[in-house]
């Protein structure tokens, strides 16, 4: 990815940096590469997920799934960033011959009917937690199991495991000899996409896993200490000091529709990893040009509190707009639909410019295998850049530990006070 | 729909209201449902809206489709609320034997999958435009009739169009003698849901669009002064009072995967009509459970500024999960994925209030077709009630216009001077 954050300085928008304020951001931005670099070296908790792209090994993965691969379908279970970056990658990637189906939920309608859309004599499983305990994940595994048995088929011979190298799901791995791939150690679930647990099932289906990390990879070796001369950087400084300004917003908008998963990949990245100490930009997805119809009213007209990152590929596979016998249309005729959305990108981002709305902008050369392993690298370096500027903890989210013991007592796995809290909720019921 | 607003009041969080509070915006509400009623009673722009129940004649939709009923699939080509309407009420009450397909933005990449993936000879293309001009909906039109002229398919034979009484659109139904609907006068996109704009697919899918338009019509009726007994009013009342208390934002969540859709209408609904003159909230969707391991860390530990709309049926199809041989998974065994998700609901509700974040619950009887014609209905009085207190004009959307000229502009269709300021782009660029 490359960045123009011309629409971020002070030349532009009245929220924007000027160059002795871009200047002494970049002295931050130095001095944090360095706290980056050391943990990297080191390799530190949360730090060492800079280093997978050349510490994942696509020879494994790639024998894991040889059994499986060009099955019909691949069944992803898991929840959050065990589910996330592996969404992202084959719906930017594909689509291919297998499809690639998420159970990252518990909702019993929606796991209906994915079960009974899937021929499960021809799918794969992909369960995925690195604890191998999440109640969601394991929820919807026993059932998806229990599924199989129920239409005669070995679940044991369809089912691949990602985990930890430890807990419930591992035990089983080795109890049935299922192919069995190691969530990386020391880096959290939703910087995990360029190892086993975003690429399985991108391997499934037959994509270019190799080239996905080879683009990470090159994103790795970009990293500098200047916001000037390395991308990923300069985005995650930005959007911290715009913060800083009031910019409380991103709203993340890609004009390609490949990329609309990773705009909720980035909503997690973003939100868990800064989300702390009252601070951290609230992440919005949306999507180019269709959110043109229903948010850019409020981006342009609404509070001033927004960044809007606008993503695009510069070369697509592009289509025709056919000539047309309507006179209104005749505008459209011969021009092609690439051309339409990139019209709309640059005239959105001029009309946010002009609303006095702070935006950058993003760009890929295509939505191929390896400019996605760039951007995925360079987004998680933007945000750790981001945390050591904010000063929070970037690897941990603590607070969704209150909701999971509350929820664990409801269900009667133990004695937990927080549950008591939810029958002493506060009502005021209108009906 | 009805609302439990407890965790928005004083006695949960320090952001909410006390009962002097409470009073006088109720005060507010009962003069506002004055003037929305004078709006009704006139059918003024807009407030039109809030008689389409009544109004929209589902044997006239139900005849228009006649020939397409169970058609293999139906593609609706359209955009913002000529779109979002119909694919909330298709993936809310589906999945049915007829698959919707939807085109809302002129990526050409996803044009070419979906194209692909159609079976185009057992299809119905259903267009929607009010003005007939849309860019997007007719480049995107243009191009899916070439594909089925292409394929062999007489596309006059399998289109129908719903759009306003003049326009190309309107013009080329006539031509053809197309099945076709009229969007309803004095009814802006995104209040349409509960027209032929909305209701079309639903009916070529063979789902109950009398029982959505007598769910709105419960809705119309349950309509009174005052927010303790109108969960409608309840609704955008309080949203707006946080607003003022500086709760900027309104997530939308809920805890339905059939409701994932919805969460984009309301935020459509909620952007491009309070988004004016500084004011508005910002909507963001979520999904419950999924984003508690994405988006919960930065909802409990991030900034106050969130009100956090948590929305479920009450009654659901439920699937048991199955009894486990996995000592720590034995908790969850002989229970079922409803429950484990309800106590989710419960835990992440109690979780916010613990953390001082406001939030609202929202309860429907079961995911069905009346309940769901209710909640859209109610959604939409609730946000018209919102534009009263904000002092807005709630059914425009004119800060969108300045990037529809500019890129017209770019696109050479005429001299707009907004154009201009694409080219004079402040740029810094980082790669």
């Amino acid at each position: 990815m490359n960045i123009d954050m011309g629409n971020a300085t002070a030349d532009a928008v009245s929220a924007g940096l000027d160059e002795s304020e871009l200047q002494s951001l970049d002295d931050r931005v130095n001095d944090a590469h360095a706290r980056i670099q050391r943990g990297r070296d080191g390799d530190e908790f949360g730090y060492a997920a800079l280093n997978l792209p050349a510490r994942t090994d696509p020879a494994e993965i790639l024998e894991a799934v040889g059994p499986f691969r060009d099955s019909a379908a691949v069944l992803t279970v898991g929840i959050g960033g065990s589910a996330l970056g592996a969404a992202t990658i084959t719906s930017a990637l594909g689509p291919s011959e297998t499809d690639h189906y998420v159970l990252d939920n518990v909702d019993p309608e929606r796991t209906t009917a994915v079960l009974e859309s899937l021929p499960l004599d021809e799918a794969v499983v992909n369960v995925v937690s690195k604890s191998g305990t999440t109640a969601e994940t394991l929820a919807t595994f026993l059932v998806v199991r229990d599924a199989m048995e129920k239409a005669g088929v070995d679940w044991t011979e369809r089912t691949i495991v990602t985990t930890g190298s430890e807990g419930p799901l591992h035990s089983l791995a080795v109890e049935h000899d299922l192919p069995a791939l190691d969530v990386p150690a020391g880096v959290p679930g939703r910087f995990s996409a360029l190892s086993a647990v975003g690429l399985v099932p991108a391997a499934v289906c037959g994509l270019d896993i190799e080239a996905v990390l080879a683009g990470g990879q090159t994103g790795s070796e970009s990293l500098t200490g200047s916001l000037f001369d390395c991308p990923a950087y300069a985005y995650g400084a930005i959007s911290y000091a715009l913060d800083k300004r009031g910019i409380g917003t991103n709203v993340m908008m890609p004009y390609a529709e490949g990329l609309e998963v990773f705009a909720e990949w980035f909503a997690q990245l973003w939100a868990e990893s800064l989300g702390k100490d009252g601070q951290g930009q609230t992440p919005v997805r949306a999507l180019g040009a269709t959110d043109q119809h229903s948010q850019l009213q409020l981006y342009r007209a609404g509070p001033r509190d927004k960044l809007v990152t606008l993503v695009r590929p510069t070369g697509r596979d592009d289509r025709a707009i056919p000539e047309t016998e309507i006179p209104e249309l005749q505008y459209l005729g011969g021009k092609t639909l690439g051309t339409l959305l990139d019209a709309e990108f640059e005239a959105t981002e001029a009309s946010l410019a002009a609303a006095d709305q702070p935006n950058v902008r993003i760009e890929l050369e295509r939505l191929d295998a390896h400019s996605l392993g760039k951007l995925l690298y360079d987004m998680e370096a933007a945000c750790i850049m981001a945390g050591e500027l904010y000063g929070v903890e970037t690897f941990t989210q603590p607070a969704v530990e209150w909701g999971k013991r509350a929820a664990r007592g409801l269900l009667g796995a133990g004695e937990f006070e927080e549950a008591d809290a939810v029958s002493d909720k506060h009502r005021l019921l209108v009906e």
